[in-house]
């Protein structure tokens, strides 16, 4: 599937994705813990934002090869949409414009879509936070879009710096986004749990006074490499 | 009057105002579908923000040419403003520093003034909020300004990559700002309200379930450029 | 002192603080005040932005050199702290990863650590934002670091474009972030003080619609200068 | 004909040139002279760069208002240049395509156009510099562009933050681009050329070692404010 | 294989490369015509410049995926780096150190690598140009890097927003980077020699002084289009 | 001294300089060998980019902390300047105006002055190159400026993120730009010999084909660290 990697003018009808309750597992463990549970790879650049604050999930990405400044294949997009999915937008070049507004969310929320990812802009704003419809994207623009050229629907994205396979899984925060790979899903799921499980019991020797110097035990290794305090 | 964008040294003192009914019922439809009613023109770049967000206003414009780092010109300004009206600040180098603080936003406030549109920076924006003193601006920045050279008040300004003229009228919300021409106000007020009237109509179908691909009745043209699904 | 900027692999561990009270005085006046008592000097650049809005403070620095994607030297930092510090951390080189989270704000919190400033990334911010621990950075990203390379605690940084000195006073707030020197921490105090005591004169005329063109006696040199009115 | 700013599908086909000479005297004294000359406004954006450096030129502006990633525009343009005129285009929001190769050049440079100014991307510039035809823009960059939505010619533009009517004279060289009204173009001239026939006096007094402090007579006014040896 | 990609910690020592004479004979096309033979896709980012102008060039991908101001895995990479590779370096997250200068590039040039790509920085770009070793980067910068973490060699990397594998080919100029992927490659050098061998043709035809509006025939479009002559 | 930083109104009028053949082997040197030799710290932004490519050049930086576009105070630096300086301009807020062109090149170049080191903008680059008058700067920009606002020759600097000292070292060339503290340039002078003697042996051993990893011994420690050859 990799050949289709910025191939224009194909809709991937069938994919697969992860186990519901593995996606609802991973969004509860968040961005930061997830990219650590994966070994630091996976995040999307900083740019990406959410427009508004306080929503933390995870959802099988349904991706969007998409023109410049043209949303055509958003309202492709939605007809492959299950509930429990989040639509990922890479323009096929640098575009900031608006390609999605609270009529397309109002489209996706009515098939379950939880939210979009989009290295673009997005406007209605206010309306889509009132409508609880999250999306994380590099501008706030109410540029339109035209509907003209063909992109492509569940091929393989570069979207803000990392690659995104169809039903690979997407979680997302106020940190930032992060993809996992569905194959990895469980295994990712399994060392995140255990980060959390092992990270309650150093909050609480933290809370208490004690030093990340003494409890990772770093003094020697410090002075090894030379640290000098004066 | 185009003859004076750029030049330094003039206050206009006359500006003609759009009907206040119009300008309010601007406001009232938001700046993504001002800027579609209007044919996708007038927008101001993405990197106008609100300084909090959850405003949506629309005001006549009063323009302001200022130099780099220099605020003189905003005490000329504040004395030509009526209530309704929203000052709209360019410099004329790029420039951050921060032109504008709570006193004047006293003292604006006490004319009437709506708010502030300014490509570059603000500050005090923690009384700015409290007072309900809304502005829209490229950065966040303490720096202080000088009152040593003259800028010019009610000349046609470039703003943010838009040319305002002043009396035109400024839509903002939490998308941005878009520039609306005075003669033109009223038709594309009657346009965007068409537009509003025909999307609630398009806003139930869509929440039921109904695609946009059948509302728009887009797929024979996507098969017409060569759409396949696999 | 200053030959040790950018030197790596040392800890100062003894630094002369300001006094407490005159620390929480300068923090209740706020950046733009401070900013414009000592002579518009020591503001940190724009780009540093917090990552929730409403604070307002002032404290200690206690600051940290750190290369690349390396927090080693957040966790020596911590150590050194006293109640009533602020971090500063300065990357060798540029970087937006994100070096602090929520347990390293848990240990810094349990020393009466007061908050970080830094020219990086920051994760966890839900988190941080619970717990009341701010953070002004320049990015936040949820992308992982290293603990392998000496960096230095405690030698002066040039952090955001500004110099900061381990004691020097960082005063922080919706507007960004500023560093008064600790030996001109009380002159700057009483110049801000004196500041504010005369702004409350000024807005009480300005908010009854007198103009500043009158109160601060503009328009003689305005005409000097040949503006026009027309 | 302001009005026609921003408005799509129209072709302007007989505008006003200045005066040849008029145009080619602006160009030799090059964008920094003309720029002060016409009291500092004109100026495009610093982010306006030439594809290659050593060409200093001025010529008539017809102008494109252009949709993003579509350069169906230019080809329409191509057919209202005369010899003499210089090509800009302003793309409706914001983009970095490469609109324009060396097939458009050769087109152009049949018909006597001197260059392009464009607030977006070209590509072919190893052509084009073998071409001797000039682009200044905001990027260089490969990527291809469609021929799908409509746009405009000869309607006025900003383009990289100033306003420019068809018509206008653009001035450009290795310091950016400058564009002055065609109404002012001579007045203008006058004021270039005694500027450079002010310098060259000047020039010759700092060659040999004179101050510009005291040529320019700035020590009794740089005492009054307070400069203070030390 | 690409689940390797973002993973730390491995070398791959035998790749596929493609057919040397296509490669060379796709570096004779250029960026730009390469881009537009594979329907529009494969290209980096336009941050990504030459150091120096005036090369062009094709090569075979080894990819370095390294941490941010570590270039450890440069020395490993060259190893692996046989005659008619170049090396394509994608930090794990965003840096602008200088990874490579002119010590790496002389055991690079021993080996026969032609270049080097990188989403970095690079140092001694004087010498460089000296030596004729060709750079595309982010950013010219002296900042130097460490040697403690490791990354990994021939691993798939996402490099300035486009997903390059091992074994893909490069094409780089002044227009900036492209990548073919390896199995398409003779596919796309026959679409790019045809489309030479095509625009020479209308090249003369342009240079006669005929138009693209009718070498084209888009002018009946343009017209059902809506487009005005006025 | 350091408690001038950011300082107004103040001209330093005797600084203490490095000794002029210490200076001039550490031009020879290059940006990055120094770098290196003082332990990685001194270097200015990576935008401080050379007008024109191929020099490389030592002088005891003269400094100037200047307001946004305000040149006044680079007619009093001049005055300060002796034969072997370069001027460093650091600006009190961000400004990309052109504080500088041929005829205070002309000026300084009378006096001896190598060059101009400016995080803001400069102009007349066609003629400072044919006058061999080098500069590294932010941007390159026509943007007049005033002479209305005091600010301060040789007081310490914070130049595009470094501190700068007056009578500092000021390395430059086509990789940028470093400082070195006066004080330490005999010491780094001699380290950055050593590393060059140094490197000459290892470019002849990496011309023949050794490799770094066998040359730096590091085939060991990357096992250790856990790389897998697959």
């Amino acid at each position: 599937m990799s050949t289709l990697i910025g191939q224009a003018g194909i809709v991937v009808q069938n994919i697969e994705r992860a186990d519901a309750k593995v996606v609802d597992a991973l969004g509860a463990c968040g961005v930061a813990t997830v990219h650590e549970a994966q070994g630091r790879k996976g995040l999307l650049a900083s740019h990406m934002r959410p427009i508004y604050s306080g929503v933390r999930l995870a959802a099988s990405a349904v991706t969007i090869s998409a023109p410049p400044g043209d949303n055509w294949m958003v309202h492709v997009c939605i007809e492959q949409c299950q509930a429990g999915d989040i639509m990922v937008l890479a323009p096929t070049s640098p575009c900031e414009d608006g390609y999605f507004g609270d009529l397309l969310a109002t489209s996706a929320q009515a098939r379950g879509v939880r939210g979009l990812i989009i290295d673009a802009g997005v406007r209605d704003v206010r309306d889509l936070k009132e409508m609880n419809f999250p999306v994380w994207s590099r501008a706030i623009f109410a540029q339109g879009t035209v509907k003209e050229t063909l992109g492509s629907v569940n091929v393989p994205v570069v979207c803000a710096g990392a690659l995104v396979n169809p039903g690979d899984i997407i979680v997302a925060d106020d940190d930032g986004v992060c993809v996992v790979r569905r194959h990895e899903a469980e295994d990712v799921l399994i060392k995140a749990q255990k980060r959390e499980a092992n990270e309650i019991a150093k909050r609480d020797r933290l809370a208490k006074g004690e030093l990340g110097l003494d409890i990772y035990d770093m003094r020697a290794r410090l002075a090894e490499k030379g640290l000098k305090y004066v």
